[in-house]
């Protein structure tokens, strides 16, 4: 048996109909060889870049500036770096950070995130931030020489491989992959445990799998699908880190199916958003961790109580199940910490499926380009 | 004459068709009595409570925590306290700041908003809050003896009166007035020269004078407000400050006639929203300051050739014009620093205007509560 990120990934669209449908199914190799670019997250930098070392160890902030799907990546880390390393991150849209007077704090890593390397704003951002204001620049990028990767003092690439569908997925979870070893670089000189490390090594170890069982759920997922044809709004839920996955969920089916779909974080709900809940509204919930779980069924009462429509995806430990007006999708009970990067692929399939019936153009959604290089 | 802050606040409807339309027009009034809140802001603290002085000499950043649309209101405060006073700002959805593990820099305020003082995550935020975390904590609300003014440490009250309707209008545009005078308080500590408060001073100053101005262009706004009686969806776009403007007027939308409106920073437009924009899909422009207008300009041409019909609420001297599909409200010409103030309100009437010809409850909208004191 040929070990997962060893198998090369090809161009061609092969049995697939589609370039995204084939990068969805390639993500069990791509997270994998992305991971196997480092030797020794508990010990070596040098996966992060030359220097890389002597950079981290003066790092007492993260400031991550990127576009669309790559901005919700770093919305993520946020979370994780908090969390785990200590360390202070800020997140903040590339179009909005580089025109905007910032109070910088000492410290800072700039952390730019782009799948091309090429994304005009990013690269701006990059371009204009002052020379003595951050301790280095570091990007997350899928493509090698390109400018990100020639203008950052450090460079992870993502494996994720060719993307041609316009709408991101491998590139999103590599990237995020990414973020979580970059996590356990930075949180080794913040306090974070040897023990701690490793049970996120020992989980990024078992993505791959956990992806497969997610992407076996596939037929599960196109059934569920069915019920957004008809349907011209959308509204993604989610709490702690998996908001940012709901909005990445939400920009999917956006962008390929052209249903309005919005995010929002569910303790939000009843600011507004509550308004808009008909049974013309279907309801995704992303569920979260345990500690939240509670706040979000309350939340999801409210909706159901409304003549909204549920979706939720949940692990499948976490006592949901489908009901009148409701649907749970059982997700593999998984590490917590790679949860966002697991649901996710669920998502993009529910997205996949909802365009196909719809007939949209898939791999070229209309209005959008692949690589944003204007601003 | 009586000097407008003067007047008092009537709980009675008068003259007007709802609460809502009552308290837009009592935005004059309003503004200027919690201007008039501070003796003298370039001096004295005293406003902002006993121990404002020695609180804030300890300030290095200022960490807001809020609900919807008091939420909004914080994320204007960031550009104001990161342009002005040279202070970090970070802004968090209360309901998702109480439950993060998070970094918190040396010598932060922390900061909540509240109309009720009562809102159940925000007053969760404060209470979590450790004891040691912060500097001290401060509240900005609408509503005296509330829990919040009860266990904060500074208090500014604004002077909003009564807000009935539950879509908030005048609490907001008082909020940032509030903000505001905190910027300059902060700002005259971080090198904020005598000049530029002056300036900030005098804006606020002449603030109800183009409020005024703006109540004026009612009948425009109705006349407006009619192409979006059909429509199901609205695109608000902002840049800079302008931003959270879009948020709170695609909120107020969103709240009252159930149109299923979704602001963006223009620069995300590329990154996925256009997908969705047709001739079903109108986009509110709220026009940013002088540097931003090109960048604007250009993101609405490619909403224009993409079969969008787009409404502007620009400065009138920053050359827009009506043109087929394009439909220009021209804005008072008012300082930058208070547009965000000012356009709110033209997006409130917009909103008002809708929901009115949609004939839904424009001050009890369903299932929404004024005061969310449940989580």
């Amino acid at each position: 048996q040929t070990p997962i990120d060893d198998v090369v990934e090809s161009v061609e669209l092969g049995a697939y109909d589609h370039y995204m449908l084939k990068e969805i199914y390639d993500q069990p190799r791509a997270l994998a060889a992305t991971f196997h670019a480092c030797d020794n997250l508990l010990r070596d930098d040098s996966c992060f870049g030359d220097g890389a070392a002597a950079i981290f160890d003066r790092v007492n902030n993260v400031q991550i500036a990127a576009c669309g799907t790559s901005y919700h990546a770093g919305m993520v880390a946020r979370y994780w770096l908090e969390e785990l390393a200590g360390i202070a991150c800020e997140v903040e849209v590339a179009s909005e950070f580089r025109y905007r007077k910032r109070v910088q704090h000492e410290g800072t890593l700039l952390l730019t995130i782009s799948q091309s390397g090429e994304t005009a704003d990013t690269l701006a951002a990059l371009r204009n931030a002052g020379e003595h204001e951050f301790v280095g620049t570091m990007v997350i990028a899928n493509v090698d020489n390109s400018s990100l990767v020639r203008e950052s003092d450090l460079v992870f690439l993502t494996r994720a491989g060719a993307e041609i569908g316009v709408a991101s997925t491998k590139a999103f979870t590599t990237q995020l992959v990414a973020l979580l070893m970059l996590t356990i670089a930075l949180g080794r000189r913040r306090g974070m445990s040897p023990e701690k490390q490793q049970e996120v090594i020992n989980a990024l170890q078992r993505l791959p799998d956990f992806v497969e069982e997610t992407l076996e759920l596939d037929t599960n997922i196109q059934q569920l699908s069915e019920a957004f044809i008809p349907k011209h709004h959308a509204l993604f839920l989610g709490r702690g880190i998996q908001y940012p996955i709901a909005m990445e969920g939400s920009l999917k089916l956006k962008e390929i199916s052209y249903i309005h779909a919005e995010a929002y974080p569910a303790g939000e709900l009843k600011h507004g958003p509550l308004a808009l809940v008909d049974d013309d509204m279907p309801v995704v919930a992303v569920a979260p961790g345990d500690e939240l779980l509670e706040k979000l069924k309350s939340n999801l009462e409210e909706v159901r109580s409304r003549g909204g429509e549920l979706f939720v995806f949940a692990d499948r430990a976490a006592g949901f199940s489908s009901e009148p007006r409701v649907k749970v999708l059982n997700m593999p009970h998984c590490p917590e910490v790679i949860k966002p990067i697991v649901y996710t692929v669920a998502l993009q399939l529910l997205s996949y499926h909802v365009a196909v019936q719809k007939g949209t153009d898939v791999d070229k959604p209309r209005n959008l380009a692949k690589s944003v290089t204007v601003e």
